[in-house]
């Protein structure tokens, strides 16, 4: 599955493809900018994090290695000063992007991978065909201009200074360390070519670059093979880079990708919609890390929005897939969190409770990384002010709702011993120090739920119900006699008890004419309800509604839609459909997280012609730069919430009782689906058509 | 008089000399990188000023358009990479930097001048001698890279946007505009080559640039000028760029230097010192705004200390040598001030006051510019609370001296009328509000005084008797009859009145044996000396001593000192003693501000031995890089003090009741000084030697 942009010049969709045509391989990532033009990004690595104004933490944008400069008779090739025409192409099946420039100097073309197995390696291939003869020169440079974003495109910050620079006679090297001191990253890169040249290397400070002096004749074909490398200890694979197959290498990577593809493929009837759905699937398995330094960012391996920041978006709306596809990527994904109970405890306690709080923001120590004000001018004198890391306390939830739907899928009880249940019962004992006796019932005072039009609420729905699943979850692997002797070891019986307590005189907000209440006094809120539901966002509210937003019923995203999808045996059919029509008029999607759940609920309820344009949607958020912010990276959310509208939604597939189930619920203009997951160490296939549902298992 | 340096590879005072170095001309600056080599510094330009964090505006770090790219066969020249033996020589007397680059490749050298009469213009003349045969390039570019350092500098503010970019016969224009949109300024620049070359011109986003091919023989000599035009309306020079006149162009330039040190020049026995002497002159004389859109900065167009904001540096410091040669230029500044009345009354309302209370940082538009807080980390977690801002009031009172200095010096009533005495009646309003009644006496608290160690304090010696000159001032002018009728329109006569009252009951610190008391308890601090009055900074202190700084009478810079240097007529010689042997020994210098109020009133008293080795160690502040913040721009305070050290303190002129004296108290290693200076309207010579001064009037 292809996508292609043409263009003559300069790319007119330069930052959306630059986010679009990102190849990473759950280490590094690198933008998709064409490498022979300038580009202020460089490379992304996984854990590679350092201080950063406001936002706490962020992924550092370090040393551009991608990019190659070609000089034909001293005049340097820039394409988009050229009439030169552009043909790129990502090919999601073998993971690479194809790049040819035809241009009155010289025709150019180039393919690129970031080896999904060897994490270290990228390979740049291209090929130079000179209109004229002369002297062709090639740079090959390390870049070290690269800076992040900050509150404003227009400050930066540069987050790391050279350590070492080292010339190779097979390449160039670089070493580079946070300003914090805590990360240091190796940058190497070596350009191969047979045939006679002159090589030159020259340090210009921002730059460290390899020259490479060729005469070459009209028309002919020179072939060029970059390598990159990028991590520790990569100097030794310097050395040996005249010797790397390169073809044989590109052929690894490929044939890796079709491993993968062979289990992560959803084959829907619809060329198109497959198409887009299978594109947000690559970018998700891009995007997994490879070991636990960090789990997916809000924004993937595909830009600085979020910082490099970890959400709910992870736990919540990703990781189902990888649960139900490689679920030893979703377990790296929640050993990160493991890995940070300590701080989450730290968190905990500094705001008062017990138990471990995970922060709304998370980065690669584990701390609150949400800023708690974000300037609005370029002279900070006016701010923002931020709560959701004071107040969005779900998130807490959520972690533990997404250990027990690993172990649901899984059943690995080796995990859930040594760490699963460690996280249940430490988000329990937070909520139990949470909650407040009011004199009838546990509630939760002074949150922000899932919608963040309205802040310092009581009783969210969202909230409320999945504390009180999380702390249900404790007694339930209490129950289970494969684990009460971890529970026991970790929780008192007095904790038990109050946790039973808890659980059985938990607040759930009121419900009038079967619709739940958002949060205490929502409904007393100025009524006001969107125009058309297939609209999305905030720009088609008149302007006077969205100054006093969080003063009306309008929703930004999925609230008590989102709890009763996650927690669906809770709820009856008929009351999901009173909710369903009651809330969908008054959200207004003005988050990319919202449409998902909606379109699940609305396979359920059989709300066809909804479930099938949000999934649409959806699939396209990035392809169509819907919410006008694909430049700042990949909506892992939404991405993995198209994979869970097909899975939970449209085949219905569902574990009950310990036993897998599938009520399918497709739209009836999609006529056939398949797919592959995984349930307890066995592979089945999906195969729906025609209405009927057919689970095979494989092996 | 020239200032050489040398080196092999790359420049191992870089940023010193890229200070040194810089050229200007009132309108625009160039720092001293050399042209082909990568540089983080542009253009600065006088009144180019745009939002930013915590400094609240700061002068732009403007596009580069200084730099040059030479290619030969390919591969790019880059002296630092090389074995290439590099020369640079600054000759004040003729304004330009020279440059002389021997490589194995090629020899390079260069002229370059900005232009001192024609405000748009710098020339860049060039000379390549290839050591081999073949294509050379030469890359003519206008940089769009250059960004302002913030609080750290890998923080950084880009403050522009490309607003055009156009391409012409016969060069590159380009039209940037500040973020706030408040400022355009037009970059363009030609490079003019007489042979055969073949040109095209190339957009890389961050580079508009001009491409030259040229084939070439080897060791002939190809000679190259590039014109530079920086400002408003430039456009037009670019047509008839063939038609300039490089050599006569330059020739001008030159004269205008000559014109310029013919009055400015001060001419001294001892050489070394001579040189040293005139090099800040020269960056003085650079610096001169040529309107009245900003006054100098702290640190000149040499770099971004300070931010490019005014403080009393500019009137108390850098004005007297002005006023006393280039009366016209001393004009322009006070008319800044003059300029910004309106926002100093606003000041003055917001804070609780009458009159004008002008800030204590001031940028393009008058405000008060100093940050209140500064992080100390890049997060932004610690920061440092800045109090100038709010309590170094008496930036107020120097104001208001430089101009009655001014008239002193130029006689000039018709600027009296029009602008300066309306400063010095809103300002002396202004401390008739400041000033509060104890019961006894005028009291001024919570201030922070010349010496910064020491916050808060109440009835600081330095702020309390130049507030008390300021408003004698009014009383002075009141009572002359040339100016009655302009003081009585802007005071009542309840004011005048007022005034009166004030001056005769204005509270001066205690005199205890002598010594005046720098504040209200400053002798019942923790006793503190420094080891050798001859050491300057805090780094010679012990850290704990540094911690309580504060608390002790250690003293940053002159403040006593200061105070009777100005107002030298209302302190006897017996008092000037006590207090210059007991302050001198309790001040760090950690402000450069300090040692030249010392060396003058060293000078008064015979201090031979201290008066000669401060102004030899203030003469090369910059030049030997005592501060170790060079790199931040020019000191042009003490650059100033070097000046009046010998102005004021070793020739000893002075007016006094309106008449023109001097009492040379010239050290006795210094043999004979002459310079020239303007005393209503007419231009004087004093010659001192052995002894012996004689003040010639010229015409």
């Amino acid at each position: 599955m292809k996508f292609v942009v043409e263009y003559e010049g300069s790319d007119p969709n330069k930052e959306k493809t630059s986010t679009l045509f990102t190849l990473a391989n759950g280490y590094f990532g690198i933008k998709g900018d064409i490498e022979v033009e300038p580009s202020e990004y460089g490379t992304m690595v996984y854990g590679f994090y350092d201080n950063t104004p406001y936002f706490y933490r962020e992924i550092v944008n370090g040393p551009r290695i991608i990019g190659i400069r070609i000089f034909l008779n001293g005049i340097e090739f820039v394409p988009s000063s050229l009439r030169a025409f552009t043909k790129r192409i990502l090919n999601i099946e073998k993971g690479k992007v194809e790049s040819y420039i035809s241009s009155p100097v010289l025709e150019y073309s180039s393919t690129r991978i970031v080896h999904i197995k060897d994490r270290n390696l990228a390979i740049l291939k291209f090929t130079i065909v000179p209109k004229e003869e002369g002297l062709l020169t090639i740079y090959n440079p390390i870049e070290f201009k690269q800076t992040n974003p900050s509150f404003i495109d227009e400050v930066r910050v540069k987050h790391y200074k050279i350590v070492k620079l080292k010339e190779y006679p097979t390449g160039i090297y670089s070493k580079i360390r946070t300003l914090d001191g805590k990360y240091e990253l190796e940058l190497a890169s070596s350009l191969l070519f047979r045939g006679d040249f002159e090589r030159v290397v020259l340090n210009k400070g921002e730059e460290f670059l390899e020259v490479y002096k060729i005469h070459v004749e009209k028309n002919r074909s020179y072939e060029f093979s970059k390598l990159i490398f990028v991590g520790e200890d990569i100097k030794k694979r310097l050395n040996n880079v005249k010797e790397v197959n390169i073809d044989k290498n590109i052929k690894e990577h490929e044939n890796a990708w079709r491993e993968l593809w062979e289990i992560a493929k959803v084959n829907i009837s619809d060329s198109e919609l497959e198409r887009a759905v299978n594109f947000n699937i690559f970018h998700l398995l891009q995007s997994a890390p490879q070991t636990p330094i960090i789990s997916i960012p809000a924004r993937g391996l595909h830009g600085f929005g979020y910082r490099g920041h970890v959400f709910w978006d992870t736990e919540i709306y990703a990781l189902p897939f990888f649960i139900a596809t490689f679920p030893e990527k979703a377990k790296i994904m929640l050993l990160y969190r493991y890995n940070h109970l300590k701080e989450a405890k730290e968190n905990a306690s500094r705001n008062g409770f017990h138990g471990a709080q995970y922060p709304w923001e998370s980065a690669d120590d584990g701390y609150e990384a949400t800023p708690s004000e974000i300037p609005l001018d370029i002279s900070g004198k006016k701010k923002v002010r931020i709560y959701t890391g004071e107040e969005e306390h779900h998130i807490t939830a959520d972690i533990a709702y997404a250990v027990d739907l690993y172990y649901q899928f899984t059943g690995d009880e080796d995990f859930m011993r040594r760490y699963g249940l460690e996280i249940i019962i430490e988000t329990a004992k937070f909520w139990a120090s949470r909650v407040e006796w009011n004199g009838e019932k546990y509630v939760i005072k002074r949150v922000i739920g899932a919608d963040e039009y309205h802040e310092h609420v009581n009783n969210n729905f969202f909230t409320n119900i999945m504390a009180k699943y999380n702390l249900y979850l404790v007694l339930k692997y209490f129950e289970d006699p494969k684990f009460r002797d971890v529970v026991i070891k970790k929780v008192s019986k007095e904790d038990i008890e109050k946790f039973k307590e808890i659980v059985h005189n938990f607040y759930i907000p009121r419900k009038i004419n079967g619709v739940y209440e958002e949060f205490d006094g929502y409904f007393n809120l100025e009524d006001c309800v969107v125009d058309n539901i297939f609209e999305i966002g905030e720009k088609r509210l008149p302007l006077d509604v969205l100054k006093r937003i969080g003063k009306t019923k309008l929703v930004k995203q999925a609230d008590v839609i989102m709890g009763m999808v996650l927690l669906k045996d809770k709820f009856s059919p008929e009351d999901m459909e009173k909710n369903f029509n009651y809330y969908i008029k008054r959200t207004t999607h003005a988050s990319s997280l919202s449409m998902p759940p909606y379109a699940i609920m609305a396979a359920w309820l059989g709300y066809e012609d909804i479930a099938y344009r949000y999934l649409v949607k959806c699939a396209n958020v990035d392809l169509l730069d819907i919410y006008g912010n694909t430049k700042d990276g990949f909506h892992v959310a939404t991405a993995g919430g198209v994979w869970q509208i097909i899975f939970f939604g449209f085949l219905g597939i569902d574990i009950k009782e310990g036993r897998l189930k599938a009520f399918p619920r497709v739209p009836r203009n999609i006529k056939r689906i398949s797919l592959k997951f995984k349930y307890r160490d066995r592979l089945y296939k999906a195969i729906y058509e025609n209405g009927h549902l057919e689970l095979i298992p494989l092996k």
